[in-house]
């Protein structure tokens, strides 16, 4: 069973690969997970970026299953169970809370626009209660661009103080440092997560916990190097190396790019694959995030091994 | 097994009544759902009025298999599959297709914005072909307002070339009369629903088939009259009348408005209930809807006993 105080650190929104007909490929997934984790990070499974909400419930746990199977720790996993619907919720909190999982990060209810707090707060209070287990710990997810649906402050102190022990920490993936920053100050015991490595610095240094980056799944071990030495004398320098390589991913559909040099550095082009509604990106851009790439000396160190 | 012809007229998408602890109640919704089909109504069970995508995808099919049970025919009904991941929207259109649905009110996924054509092209044709099934008939749904995801003019063309006896309809619920139009204009033979009966008789003199409309849940009857009598010479006075009546509920969160004047017309309280993320009217606004509703002599005809 992981601790509150294991909530700290590299955590990934893994992407979730997919055979050609789109089903979901737990072989190829574990053995990518795997090397995230041997590259010091661990497991947002089921994030934004893992195209977690193109996924059902029953194949999140199906995953989730896997990993747990093939020996990681639960306190590298932080799987998403947030969910339009209460009952959907319910399922992947208590999978979550069973395996004794880190935290779960989750999402608010994203389909009704315009919601109150109020409704907000017993979205998540009635989850909480429901699942009545002292082992679900909660990462909120704010993540409003895609979303539709911010999480406030006001949500944050009513959840907080009435779910101690279980509403722990908040991932901030609005590109808003001051919202990051606020919550920061608000919240002095909260477990904040930047969910880009762009203020992954300035987070650490105004006692964020870590970091949770799409750009992760193909840089884990620098990012993870930065999280552990903030306070290193080289750490302004080592951040802007990782603009580099993020900046080339967001020069491009993230998750598409994202899965182009996943499938270029480990020889796999099954990789390329998203599901609907997403494309992937098509060889010309595939080929130019990959030159990018390679002109920030990028690397993906033991990949090829580890997936083949 | 209902015919592409009987895609026409009124359809509901029907409130979704729950127990106190925010469980479906499937009693009280056949009761309410055969109260409508008596005022000539059919039911686009799980639309956004629904709460629908607040309702696991098990929960809906056992709605929609109790609607059947209590001999409901499928000419009747809508039902809502759409949804953020392929596998939810697959087993959604399996159960509506080998029930003999007149048609499916389908959503884009919804989560991820800023998709292509391309990209809902692929998810709502990977859908088809997997159900692979003659008895599939979509009626494509365009509420951008709260999906973010616009249906547009290229996407319905691209679908109703590929999958011209699957793809037959659309609902717009866009507000954008100009939209409406185009798609009538567009394509003459594509069964056209206002999601609104606001421009029902616009609709309608323009070439639409009838109306899918929230109000529907309270104003069965004289909204279905006029889908019946739009050629009539009192036509116009008419949809003033309904005009009058769908001001009261757009002036209120129109889920929990909906549902307060349910409440009160059927004498049973339990209708006010809704799911987080919605909050309930307060008793203020709930006496209010209910007070305007009747100073616009609004009735809701054999509710009480139908519901008893």
């Amino acid at each position: 069973m992981a601790s509150k105080e294991d909530l700290k650190g590299l955590f990934t929104p893994v992407l979730t690969p997919f055979t050609a007909s789109y089903e979901i490929d737990p072989e190829r997934y574990v053995k990518f997970c795997s090397w995230i984790v041997s590259q010091d990070a661990g497991l947002a499974c089921f994030g934004t970026n893992s195209e977690a909400n193109s996924l059902s419930v029953g194949e999140r746990i199906e995953l989730l299953d896997r990993l747990v199977e093939a020996g990681i720790g639960p306190e590298k996993l932080m799987p998403g169970n947030g969910a339009c619907a209460l009952p959907d919720a319910y399922r992947l909190s208590e999978a979550a809370a069973k395996l004794g999982c880190a935290a779960t990060l989750m999402l608010p209810p994203f389909y009704y626009k315009g919601v109150s707090d109020e409704g907000l707060y017993r979205a998540y209070a009635d989850v909480i209660e429901h699942v009545g287990s002292s082992d679900l710990r909660i990462c909120l997810y704010h993540i409003p661009q895609v979303s539709g649906i911010p999480i406030t402050l006001n949500l944050i102190e009513r959840l907080v103080k009435d779910y101690p022990e279980t509403v722990v920490g908040l991932k901030d993936l609005s590109g808003n440092w001051d919202n990051t920053k606020a919550v920061l100050e608000n919240f002095p015991d909260f477990k904040v997560f930047p969910g880009a490595e762009t203020f992954l610095l300035q987070g650490m240094r105004h006692g964020a916990v870590g970091c949770i980056s799409a750009t992760a799944n193909i840089n884990p071990g620098p990012i993870a190097g930065l999280v552990a030495e903030w306070q290193a004398d080289d750490a302004d320098a080592v951040q802007t190396k990782l603009d580099k390589v993020r900046s080339v991913v967001t020069e491009y559909a993230p998750i598409p790019a994202l899965k182009a040099a996943v499938a270029h550095h480990s020889g796999d082009e099954a990789w390329r694959t998203v599901r609907p509604p997403l494309v992937e990106l098509d060889e010309n851009a595939a080929a130019g995030v990959v030159e990018k790439l390679s002109s920030v000396e990028f690397k993906m160190p033991g990949l090829a091994e580890a997936l083949s």
